[in-house]
């Protein structure tokens, strides 16, 4: 390994020599990072410097500590654009990932106050909730609840969940077009329920989104909580200043 | 308390009893939640439907569950809109809070791969961090770390930065009127520095802001790394379904 003489300093070409390693494959997501002796005599620098390095890798979520256990290359994290109203399945198909789901439960539940106030019914009223976790190459990616009013809720659920995307069932089988969406975005942690559903361990970092759909005239016919694993996922978008007139 | 004969089932009726007291200021942020048997009593309903009530609380984040402690009612989120490129007064300022800060550490550093690719500089170019909590109501809501450009950071740092938005400071005082940004959002946990500036413990939910914002000619100006409370914040936004010619 050659390392150029220019004047970044030693830990960033490091860093740069094992980046490289990491997108060339020779260092494959889940693997163990070689012990700090070894990167030591490698690059012939100090622990350090090998430490600083790894801590900006760590900063940067390419490689990540396992308490007790050592570091390991994270798997990389699939950035998805948060542009425009789309279900799981065209975001992981716009990836080049497959997606997959795995129905857990569809059941008709009286609405508490939030998921009432999201549909506009009473609460109380039956809604039909159908929980999923949706997988992108057969890893869970995500735990699903979403809220559908009774009457089309009755006529999804007779669709195979697993195969069918909602949104498609909606607009092409039952010509609801969705129109827009409000989301709600927060972080938080599992909690035992959804670490189960999605195979981490409770208290793990979430990226929650709450997100009601709309048809035609403005009337709200989906409400979804998406719990996604925050180690898999960070999303991006742009906005612009507003204009300065209104400044 | 009058429970109406409607058709909702019982622990909604409990539930919206709740909600009420917390909204009218019966129950305030951070006060206990009356014990459960006094629930029981006062509703004249049972432990199961009491503690529906409460679960349906804590699933709307209403009320928070401190292990060992009981049930608490929650500090409000702040709702804050991601529709524009605003700095943290200004939103704070929207929403009718107080903004202020405390400047932790200001100081020219190496640019790691990650800040110097954002800023568009090669990697280990000198970059000015400015480390910062930002309060609003006294309150830490967010630990802010800002890399500018040498040349513009150290005059934006001769500013009084506990009073001075940076964002004013660019586009007040040196004319680099911001156009837009990019955001990269996630969910993470909190590591021990930045659970200490956020005087939480290690482990809470913390949403995580990347924030690369351009001036005239596409110009990387300003990148920051924003660490908002989970527990405290979330975001809103609408997205449109895309049109239907392309779908």
């Amino acid at each position: 390994m050659s390392i150029e003489h220019d004047h970044s300093p030693l830990y960033t070409k490091v860093e740069a020599a094992l980046v490289s390693d990491i997108s060339a494959g020779f260092l494959t997501p889940g693997s163990q990072l070689p012990p700090e002796d070894g990167l030591i005599k490698r690059f012939s620098v100090s622990r350090t410097t090998v430490r600083k390095a790894v801590e900006n890798l760590v900063a940067r979520g390419l490689v990540e500590i396992r308490r007790g256990k050592g570091t390991f290359v994270a798997q990389p994290k699939i950035t998805q654009e948060l542009t425009e109203l789309t279900g799981f399945v065209e975001d992981m198909q716009a990836l080049g990932r497959t997606p997959t789901a795995r129905l857990l439960d569809k059941q008709i539940v009286p609405a508490d106050t939030g998921v009432a106030r999201r549909l506009a019914v009473p609460s109380g009223t039956l809604v039909m909730r159908i929980q999923r976790v949706r997988l992108a190459d057969g890893i869970a990616m995500s735990f699903d609840e979403t809220y559908l009013p009774c009457e089309i809720g009755e006529k999804v659920v007779t669709h195979d969940l697993e195969a069918e995307p909602i949104f498609s069932l909606l607009e092409g089988k039952y010509d609801l077009p969705l129109t827009d969406a409000e989301y709600r975005l927060e972080a938080v942690t599992a909690t035992p329920d959804v670490a189960q559903a999605l195979a981490v361990d409770p208290g793990s970092a979430v990226f929650l989104i709450e997100r009601t759909s709309y048809t035609e005239g403005h009337r709200p016919i989906d409400y979804e909580k998406l719990h996604y694993r925050g180690d898999l996922i960070s999303f991006v978008t742009r906005l612009a200043r507003r204009s300065r007139e209104h400044s």
